[in-house]
């Protein structure tokens, strides 16, 4: 039968099933129901495949597939924080952690650590593929919105200078893809999908 | 704005949405909904990622990764085709194909002709990497199955000696998976949750 350390990458295999029940704020397309979080994982290695040309700097594709295939992993513990939740994300980081350190720490101890360096790294973003990886995680949303008249933006009441603030790292990974979703926000905002930033509280004009 | 180029990749990035909408006959490990194509690449991928090692023949973790990514693109068009429905399978080819064409001609010439390529190889299954990405395909199933009392094999009357014909094939890839998978499938026959074999015409007991 099975050793060990096959035995130890099953479970981890089964385990993380899970993630297909974490559901997102984003709809599908089709808009039928919210994107699951193994779905969205998917998207985005398909993203990193094709858009990695569009990366300010030199990228290593592979890297960013697999840093892309277990951004997520920690949800199937932590759940799904929503990006304009700021109370839920203060706490996101620590529970977060302490999944990492129960999932990643399921597999063989050489898996284990390699896939939670590659997490560490995508969190933490300092290097040109974490960076890179984190924009296509960020523009999926950006075109998920868009292209369902900026439903969930709706639902939520985000407000444009929101999504602007919460999207202008995109420019961290590529500027080209930034440019490409500051023209669909402000296409948004024009095509009444997505409320326009407030007034400062100075009263000037938004910079936006 | 946006160059040509771009706006080829995204409006295939669109496109694709779709295969989280194609519903597989595997259950979710949680039971309560069919897991869909887009949620399957992604744990196939991951499994790569993890079970490289236990390949036959050394093979490109990256390729095979990239592989099981667009293995079911097709299904957008071509919608999943039960692996035990011998109808669909025979017309399955021709649809699958002309899904292909369409699909990957949205994408510039370049990446169209990649991700192409890439697809045929695994359908071929002549080489190493389309052989252990075929075997991941394959074995996903089986973990669903066993890990869910069999619940889709029962709901489709399928018996051992089908489930054994259809994964052999897992050994191509990685013996030692098959070799694992067939310890499943007779666990789950002894368990009840799998039909055992039916005696073969001439009378004889079943050879498995």
């Amino acid at each position: 039968m099975a050793d060990e350390r096959l035995e130890q990458q099953i479970r981890f295999i089964l385990e993380i099933d899970a993630l297909k029940g974490v559901l997102r704020r984003s709809y599908l397309l089709a808009g039928d129901r919210p994107e699951n979080s193994a779905e969205h994982s998917w998207h985005v290695a398909v993203m990193a495949v094709l858009l990695a040309e569009h990366a300010n700097e030199r990228v290593d594709t592979s890297r960013v597939v697999r840093m892309l295939l277990v951004h997520d992993l920690v949800e199937v513990d932590a759940g799904d924080t929503y990006v304009y939740d700021s109370a839920g994300v203060e706490a996101k980081a620590e529970r977060e952690a302490r999944a990492a350190t129960r999932l990643f720490g399921m597999l063989p101890e050489d898996q284990g650590r390699e896939l939670r360096a590659l997490w560490d790294e995508f969190e933490e973003g300092h290097t040109a593929d974490a960076r890179f990886a984190a924009a296509l995680d960020r523009l999926m949303p950006v075109l998920h919105n868009v292209h369902t008249a900026g439903r969930s933006w709706r639902e939520h009441g985000i407000t444009a200078d929101r999504v602007i603030a919460r999207n202008a790292a995109i420019s961290r990974g590529s500027r080209k893809l930034w440019e490409y979703a500051r023209a669909l926000i402000d296409g948004a905002v024009m095509g009444g999908h997505l409320a326009p930033s407030p007034p400062e509280p100075g009263g000037s004009t938004p910079r936006h």
